[in-house]
């Protein structure tokens, strides 16, 4: 039987990649040693069909496009230095929807004090933007250099955009977050000085977090903590939807993951809510509100559009 | 009436980005001031039905996704740093042909002595592969900074690109270069001491010479100086096509086009061809073989694969 990449699933051809590059750093961006600093990069592509929801404007997909780069300095900790735009259309697109795309990536790139360097125009059957960027960090923040005892916090409530991609209006926090979320770039250069390690959450908690998962090392996560609202889990109770796999197993919050210690968690300029602990369980945990200890299973990330 | 895309063009698009941000070079590649350097960084995204001819191998279309961003690196004259790629795929593709192309990724990293720093991967209905390649150059060499009298100059044959599209057999020096096309880096590097301007050829030498040309200089370009061969035209000959137009309007030989001196050009240690020379005639012509001068057209570049 011939196997196909679908048999293995993305994470595992990334690894492929990853082990057959002696050059690769396994973090969320490259980092190459530069003078007395460091060069940060990063490159992620996006796919009409596959991130961005239907009711997503062009401007807004212009502006995702964007995050979700500099979602990946954040993670480091690393300052802006520059954004690369690929992008290709399908050719009976209006151009008008063209220059709203163009419209969100400058936007974007004036938010978060990004230059865009250069741009890269294509033809194809949906919309597809490739963008690199570059940023520049003396001290990267690791996915897994955290310590045993460290607290495990993130930069915002998690699962808004989970449940926001579930809804059809427009006007609430929660379809805000998945239509126009923003990267955590400010808070994660405060972070690099006081963080043990980081990541951001595209993924879902549950994935970023067995990415992150070193050997001896496990975490313990407090529903409690996570303070899900009663409206929240009214509104995924009336989708039929496990308020606790949304918040688990979606992601695209584009919200910073990070670990600390009790010390450095004291002087934190910027607010943060803790979640949890890393522990030697060598397993990754929840405490639900009711006292129950369940295991956080690995499932792997599940995009909002239906296959 | 709406404008479509189609309308406008993808260089006007390019043009639209260009215009709209403040922070773009028009040239090759992008260009950020460092230190004592400075950092080139681009940007190219590849899409199989465009760009991949249907007897292209998975190995060669890794190998050309490296190439066509190193191609880029070489027309500044920068050292590469470091690439970056985004690959997106069918999930029916076999795992072998997956790890086919990323075999000729690696090959082509080697070749170039440019490190693999990260990798990404995606679900697309046909492969497209982005890739971003940086580099360092404390000169880089722009497009337009030629000066009248310069000679202008290529660092290989152009045109074999074109013609081996067109042929369905393998063995010979057409297809090669048609599917296994090299970027000019060492010539880059070397050509930034000598030359006063450069680029790559990726959509033909007119529209490349018209991407460089500035109000008030002209080009002439001499049939005889590009010394086509007798089989070139008999092979074109056959195929019905006109070889001056597989020349000038087809592209993907990926060689350097640049001015020098000619003070300079006695003393440059590499290889290249001559092939016309900067006037003050506002236009861009060739002289034929027959003596005749006709006005280069300027062709918006045709892919080889058919519409």
């Amino acid at each position: 039987m011939t196997l196909k990449v679908s048999d293995i699933g993305e994470k595992e051809l990334v690894k492929y990649i990853i082990a057959n590059s002696k050059d690769i750093t396994p973090d969320d961006t490259a980092i190459t040693d530069f003078d007395s600093t460091k060069l940060i990069s990063t490159c992620d592509m996006l796919i009409q069909s596959r991130h961005f929801p239907e009711n997503m404007s062009y401007y807004d997909i212009g502006f995702k496009a964007v995050t979700v780069n500099v979602s990946d300095l954040a993670a480091m900790g690393a300052d802006p230095l520059g954004f690369l735009l690929s992008i290709a259309i399908p050719k009976d697109m209006g151009l008008d929807s063209f220059k709203e795309i163009i419209k969100g990536v400058l936007k974007a790139c004036e938010f978060y004090e990004i230059p865009l360097l250069g741009g890269d125009t294509n033809e194809a059957s949906e919309i597809i933007i490739s963008g690199t960027a570059l940023g520049l960090c003396d001290k990267p923040m690791m996915k897994d250099t955290y310590n045993m005892g460290d607290l495990i916090a993130v930069t915002g409530d998690i699962g808004l955009a989970a449940l926001g991609f579930e809804l059809n209006v427009l006007d609430n926090i929660y379809v805000k977050k998945a239509l126009k979320p923003e990267a955590r770039l400010k808070e994660g250069i405060v972070l690099k000085d006081f963080a043990t390690s980081a990541t951001d959450i595209t993924d879902g908690l549950a994935s970023e977090l067995y990415e992150i998962k070193k050997d001896g090392f496990g975490f313990m996560i407090y529903e409690e903590m996570l303070e899900v609202s009663d409206e929240y889990k009214q509104i995924a109770n009336n989708l039929n939807l496990d308020y606790l796999d949304l918040l688990l197993h979606v992601g695209e919050d584009f919200e910073l993951l990070f670990t600390i210690s009790n010390e450095n968690l004291k002087k934190l300029p910027i607010d943060c809510k803790v979640i949890g602990e890393v522990t030697d369980s060598d397993v990754i945990e929840l405490t639900l509100e009711n006292g129950f200890v369940e295991f956080i299973k690995n499932r792997g990330y599940e995009h909002y559009v239906s296959e």
